[in-house]
């Protein structure tokens, strides 16, 4: 008996949950779960099945339900094996010290591959911790060279997702395409609020009473790909740019972290420029 | 085409997805959201469907489903005529105004058919805004006569709930098992803290830094029903009791109202002492 | 005995507690509560003192306040009488029903004098709670007409504020100038998020997982003045346009009430175009 | 020039600010922030006041406060100094590599001396992080002999605070009395709610829709020390046991970290049962 999660996205039509809950019974898989979604305005139709079963051919049981199935369905049939990740930083510590903790106990949902940083200041902490840490400085180069030594790094490993924790150089169009669906960004603030550079600056300026935290899937628009998580958490007038920045990093680590368990547990679909997230 | 909400809960097994779902394609009834949880320790199935199509008999689809599923299933399709209620109080305004303020508008999913009180304080307002408003004294009377008064009111009208929006008189399990899993109640903490009598003062005595309010079914152990809704607010050594209180009831009123509006649109299935709810 | 609050703002400098309370000790006034606030950026201070104690004569207090403080001080002892508001408002009840049901049941802090809509819609139920409403058309006339016809009815009363409850017509920078500091609006966004028309329709367009409102004083500027009370509301793919809205509007009373309250009790400083808030 | 934290605490009477800020502008402080709260019922009187100035005798400037005070005034001028801590832990990790993460990236406001753990599972994790980690086993000897051993640790270091972080044995009166005020403790509950054992599963049973985590300081009286800070988090009927801890976890650490954070400020008094507490 194993556990199985499957992921069907399709244009909407009547029948749909019959035709694949008939595949399901025939495979005597059990269903434990079953979310769905039907986006009106687009017509689609998004479901995740969580089952359990004797399943002695994925690419079978995937091939019976396209069958079953609107020609333009997408099936994803997925037994538990773990994500394998590579994160990206700069200098910042937190959303990278959430993550390999929890990579350390084993309560992450994923494995860390590396960390590659533009900076050093993380070499330490990550080697600590036994993940190895690639250094790649961007200084006196062109981002197309700065990519290409990126990719040189990360073509050594089998990933399923690259992590952009504070991150904070952009990644060109080009790079984007070749991860599509596959980069993950935290951004410190509220989106779409506050787009851009120094946000606790505009924060501040603006004299908001709550910030935020965005986690989004990188796309070739800046800070506007399908939002996955967001957080908020109340100010005041004693918080100047410092405090705002502390209070915001404490929000950016738990906005992140979410956005991956939900993903890791594959319950994330991108729809467009939306995300439909079955929790 | 008109809409139907369906819920179904019966003893968990294999195929009840493909079952129902066969039931409603051959109706023609077109699948706009499907909700399910299995209660793997008490082995028990609840889905929510909702579904779109021309039904001339209902009764006969309740019999078709109840054919395809096992012996113990009960099964109700709702279609959307609205609920009718009737909402018990004492001399606190907060929660019944927010009620009566939506009914008003046609935005509380509900009817209110009368207000009943064991004192005159708020006869004024509810007349103002239209709705009948009955006096029960329960002086000089005991639990017996007092209830049987209130019921020969309730009897006028054909309800479906009887909200208790700070009603605080403790009814008679005859009372309750009378109206089973149809009496809603605001408890005024976060429940099972502060269980009783002036649980503000008692918060303020632990000195707390949160308090909060639970919506429940009322069964005949005092404040141990099925729980609906519950939030809490942060408070601080400024609060006194007094102003815990004027917290509590903006806590209050937002925890019924959620309640009220999951109830009356068909999303909450009371299992055992507790709830399943479709959100 | 009686109780003061005492509000003061002026240039910082060494040693202004100590004038500030030597003052009060001298005039045998108690101090209950002292919050104070130094921004360092702008160099300005801002007190409130609650205090308890016999005062004879107020305006000798505040005399004896500024003889102690920068000659730029302002200094302002209240005693506890109401605040006297007028709201306007167009369609949409949920605002306005919060605002006149506490002020039915004196828990508003503020008496309401009025209602001024731009429709019809609201008058009966603003009537029954016994409340004058005015009608002002806003269609065929400028602006100027528009809203010489409401400054006339403002003007039969002695207000403190003018709330804006979901009052859909922008007021004219002259008549936010004739009533500077006294409007308060709430916004149907999160500041700075989706500033202007429709903000839920852009909310779902961009796939946000969060809305929010923003309770602020009216400035010339639309939607860029101080900013009094935000929060914020989860949501999800489900959401569509309408639901956001019903979610959107639980979250704008809230947020409305909050800063009503807020101002009522004395509690709100204006520096530039922020808001100092001694909670 | 340097930073001064100063905290007060005295019965209450007419004239304490006056006095207080009176002897802080003889010594050339200039008072940044000030807070105070007088707790009504029991005449007490707390303030905390951030000042900066060029202090020279620290002691000599408390000894002028304390003459300006009533007889039982208790005054506490610090310095900037950064507190020292000791951790105790069982096998949970996740509230300990909160606080070793924020101690080796300077952002605790305290230094870690050591780690005290009744089992080895947190040894290799806190040793690659460079804090000492001691091993006391509980096994096969009396809590007396227990505690002498960890008080031996423990008196190898000059310690401000002891923090139990997910530490599993119940300490005995006489140890919570040789560090009192000094011990803090997150429990897994939000109390008073599921007092004792196995918390997560008594709000299983209960079926509870939030559960939380609260910190305190430990007493005699176990889980009834003074509440510092408390957090709760949503859950539904998908949530078993297991998933109530995993969320559960989450709150912990966010609780227990903001409690911390508090104490090393210098912003909690403990008066009775209670905490004042000036954010």
């Amino acid at each position: 008996m194993n556990e199985l999660t499957i992921l069907i996205s399709c244009p909407d039509q009547v029948g749909l949950v019959t035709n694949i809950t008939s595949v399901l019974a025939a495979h005597q898989l059990n269903i434990i779960a079953m979310r769905e979604f039907v986006d009106e305005a687009n017509k689609a139709f998004f479901t995740r099945i969580a089952c359990t079963g004797n399943l002695e051919n994925k690419t079978r049981l995937e091939q019976k339900l396209l069958e079953s199935l609107p020609p333009e369905a997408e099936v994803n049939v997925i037994d538990q094996q773990e994500k394998q990740i590579a994160i990206l930083v700069t200098k910042e510590y937190h959303c990278l010290a959430e993550i390999l903790i929890k990579n350390q106990f084993k309560t992450l949902g994923a494995n860390v591959k590396c960390v590659i940083g533009n900076y050093e200041s993380l070499r330490d902490f990550t080697e600590k911790l036994g993940i190895p840490y690639f250094y790649v400085d961007h200084n006196g180069k062109d981002k197309t060279q700065f990519e290409k030594e990126i990719k040189a790094i990360l073509n050594q490993f089998d990933l399923n997702y690259l992590v952009l924790a504070k991150f904070m150089r952009i990644l060109s169009a080009e790079f984007v395409k070749d991860y599509d669906g596959k980069v993950i960004n935290i951004h410190h603030s509220f989106l779409p609020a506050f787009i851009g550079a120094n946000p606790y600056r505009q924060a501040f300026e603006r004299g908001v009473k709550i910030i935020g935290a965005t986690a989004h899937f990188v796309t070739d628009h800046l800070d506007e790909g399908p939002i996955i998580t967001q957080h908020t958490t109340h100010i005041d007038h004693n918080f100047g740019v410092k405090e705002m920045v502390r209070a915001g990093k404490e929000i950016e680590k738990k906005v992140l972290l979410e956005a991956l368990e939900l993903i890791f547990e594959d319950r994330v679909f991108v729809s467009g420029n939306k995300t439909v997230i079955f929790k």
